[in-house]
């Protein structure tokens, strides 16, 4: 478990009971698949998402207990879209280990993330309401529809400020939003307290995107590089380059929507984005989330939680400043 | 849709109904999406699951309108299987017509998959009980663990009749057997009786599967040799098969296990499939399942489909004989 939790013993105690409920409710008679998926949540994850919906669970008068599940659930929902992701990214490595996909081939991939997705929703039945089911089921619709969007917006020389935002209010948003929104609301918070949580969730899974996606830019260590190529080289678009581009549509005209990007053409379009004010622009969005998000935490409720909340947000959000 | 339904207007009417709802719940804001998917749902599937559905909801006391979101979800769930195993299988065509996979990418495919599961939850939890959604959801975990368990036993010379017997329970009788217990329970029969209507619908599918897998080995259309040979090639080994190699382990030794079958090949084995009787053998298991099927039919209450259930069976299990 990440070190971050060890500031916070009772989260952590927490957040291990919901790794100790993932790992009982993926038990299964096929000895190969619960292994796979026991890996996957040994992994090492930050556990963010659960972390979340114990933290606005904090914020209502019920027992916390009772959000358990629904950590375990969001964070199972989070990996069965990070299976997906990896099947489509072809990807090798997955917080430094081997993917399900690499290991056990694509196949095997395609069902373990539908597997995990019918344990979600069997663990939600077991413990939870018709209310919150329907809540994580048009949360997962509006994920799916993220990433489908991403996938015709690849190659698009339109690259709009809106489609991205709106591809990663998906793709990273939902899932902070209503983390923290069911986790209030089913403990019991009132449905303003719970829809101002989930506010916070969303501003700061909005500004954490983008800032994620300016170090690819930013960072002078390969490994960084190597994400900005990998995104490129399926064409994806982030914030810092559909800003440069906009301010300089003439110089990348000749660079854009290959389908392969030499290393050398990598490095002429990363100092492109640099020299035409794209990770500027992109910070100052940025900055705009995350003031949005500070500002909706200094608002909750006095609760010891509001101020963990404001340090793990800080944590994830001053890692580039 | 299918002719069938014009035996039974009230019941045609009704599965109007489903197709219907089934399409104004996966309306979104992409039209792309949107329209693949009901391309899918027009497509001319039979609509078996539905029918099942609502025949179940014939044997309680209940509006049969409740029962109409549940075939929905199931037929759905059923679609969404289908199109992930177009991408495992790398089908070109589905009923005829070019599949998701074929004509918008895997990737594309994988996504529309997932967003018909969230789907198909999110109609759960507007319509239905915590109930129904954790039979729904075991029952597709089921389908999933069968899926994966056929992926790992491809090319396997172990070949047997248990592994086989699993393997298709999970693929066809789950959701046959799911679709009569729901519609019956949900409408307010009561619990054994629901739990008759699914052990018929088990073994309804069952022998339904079974035979599916003889007519592979037993036409002489051109067509059927393709799907023998497409199941040979990707390691599926079937009732006929098995049973065939029980009875003469010696003449398969040297044709099977490759991961190629030439068009000779394929017609070798199916011949030696014919002559060490895997065809009768299989013929057997499936007249025992159908015998289990139409007694659990002639023991249900009476009811006018008692008799539509009887006659929708004997038109599924007598396409061979």
């Amino acid at each position: 478990m990440d070190n971050i939790w060890n500031n916070y013993p009772e989260l952590k105690q927490e957040l291990t009971n919901v790794v100790d409920l993932m790992k009982k409710n993926v038990k299964c008679k096929d000895k190969k698949i619960e292994n796979s998926i026991i890996e996957l949540i040994e992994s090492g994850g930050k556990l963010l998402r659960p972390a979340f919906v114990l933290i606005g669970a904090k914020f209502g008068d019920n027992d916390i207990e009772k959000s358990i599940p629904t950590a375990a659930v969001i964070e199972m929902l989070h990996m069965a879209t990070l299976v997906h992701d990896d099947v489509i990214d072809d990807s090798k490595l997955r917080r430094g280990k081997e993917t399900i996909q690499s290991k056990y081939g694509k196949d095997y991939a395609v069902y373990i993330g539908d597997y995990l997705f019918c344990v979600c929703f069997k663990i939600l039945a077991t413990n939870s309401s018709l209310q919150s089911i329907k809540v994580d089921s048009r949360a997962m619709s509006k994920i799916c529809m993220g990433e489908v969007n991403q996938l015709n917006s690849r190659f698009s020389m339109k690259l709009s400020v809106k489609d991205y935002l709106s591809r990663i209010s998906g793709k990273t948003a939902e899932l902070f939003s209503i983390s923290l929104y069911l986790g209030a609301a089913e403990c019991g918070a009132d449905t303003k307290l719970a829809k101002e949580l989930g506010n916070i969730g969303h501003n700061l899974g909005m500004a954490f995107q983008i800032i994620d996606d300016i170090l690819d830019y930013e960072g002078s260590d390969k490994s960084i590089k190597k994400s900005a190529a990998n995104d490129l080289k399926q064409g994806i678009y982030t914030l810092p380059l559909i800003y440069a581009f906009k301010n300089n549509k003439d110089v990348f005209k000749d660079v854009l929507g290959k389908e392969y990007y030499s290393e050398e053409e990598v490095k002429e379009i990363i100092n492109l984005v640099r020299e035409n004010k794209g990770i500027e622009f992109a910070k100052e969005l940025a900055e705009k989330y995350m003031k949005k998000c500070f500002k909706g935490i200094d608002k909750l409720p006095d609760n010891e939680y509001k101020y963990v909340l404001k340090e793990i947000a800080e944590w994830l959000l001053k890692r580039t400043y």
